[in-house]
């Protein structure tokens, strides 16, 4: 089955945590904005019964999927990304969830007083947000992951087999590196796991395959994970 | 099988999405904080080999599951509350956490520079981010869910079933009202079939029954909605 990706063509944003899944997995899938235009995502917005609220969504088949971490929920087992028990597959959503939340707290860095203003709006609160950030909510989240890693009795997450939350990982300490690269040289002695696993997952033949690839968009402003100098402390 | 819920003991919260679902489903459940004290959840976090990151998380025989949304992932085909195919338990799963989101946006409404502050700390930029909230994300977010209550065909989002989906719609249309009486009744013309979607709940024998017992925790100023006068516009 060929898979239908939807995300916006010129971000990493969301949609990279789908993509990296797609592309560990060797799966074959279009990024359909990408390769035939927004048109195309807003068509589908439109048309489906069952639309979704904003992209990344999934057209599997005739499933037509949306939210980041149920994509993930649903590729994971099938692509050997996930444990086959329920018990597995719950704890690793779980996770996925976790990163989710984490996710919008580092978007919110630059966009404190809402996704709908421009950041140039908001200068004086986002450093004012980003400064509680890196104080309280970066060790609080990604000390939780190192925990999570150390309990997993590794090399995975899951344990011996690697799973899209570790692939999602990697996207985090990429991201946080681009993004502050001050802040995070200073904040990885703290979490040598995440640095490990990070390196480790960028050297697996798929990845490393991909990341060198023109299908891998490059860290920009317009994304998740923005480097503005301010903020970077 | 009695489950354990744990969550914070004076606030709904998040954990309130959870109890919905137990009471209209008849589940047998302790609410432990609540009967047992802070203690008793503090020790389950921390001896647990799968932490949740925070709470509410559920105990269920041998699984302990974290993250509201996975919670009701799990609960719901259980308890005739969503969907049994596979189709339809993501679609369900997949409204829920957008309902997870916004309810993310309606907590930055008192807290836009972080949740570590506190909303004296940050009353200002919380004005701002609650008039552009109100503006632009209200009407995106229960636009969206009116739209979609309208193509299931009724009564429910799932169509002539209710879900657990229907039971958080209930709570974010008590909760807008509780934090921001002027600005929600200004809107409800907007979104009827919402406000009918909560009406029906509320009258349903088990959720009555819950709602005027002592198991439901008033709504305050320590939880997701708060009322604060200056930001009712």
């Amino acid at each position: 089955m060929r898979y239908e990706l939807y995300y916006w063509p010129g971000i990493q944003g969301r949609g990279e945590y789908v993509r990296l899944a797609l592309e560990e997995a060797g799966a074959d899938y279009a990024d359909v904005a990408r390769e035939r235009g927004m048109g195309a995502m807003m068509k589908m917005m439109e048309a489906s019964g069952t639309p979704p609220f904003a992209p990344p969504f999934l057209k599997a088949g005739k499933l037509l999927i949306g939210q980041t971490a149920n994509i993930l929920l649903y590729l994971g087992p099938r692509h050997g990304l996930a444990p086959k028990t329920e018990a597995g597959r719950l704890w690793m959503h779980q996770l996925q969830l976790t990163i989710a939340d984490f996710v919008l707290e580092i978007h919110d860095t630059h966009h404190p007083l809402g996704p709908s203003l421009y950041y140039e709006d908001q200068r004086g609160p986002a450093k004012k947000r980003t400064a509680e950030f890196w104080k309280q909510r970066v060790p609080t989240f990604l000390g939780y992951f190192e925990r999570v890693l150390e309990n997993s009795g590794g090399p995975w997450v899951a344990g011996r087999r690697i799973s899209y939350v570790d692939l999602s990982l990697f996207q985090i300490v990429a991201g946080l590196r681009y993004a502050f690269p001050k802040r995070m040289k200073a904040f990885e002695r703290r979490i040598p796991g995440l640095v490990d696993l990070h390196d480790r997952v960028g050297s697996r033949p798929n990845i490393r395959a991909y990341l060198a690839s023109d299908r891998r968009i490059a860290f920009n402003e317009e994304g998740i994970f923005r480097r503005y100098r301010e903020l970077d402390g």
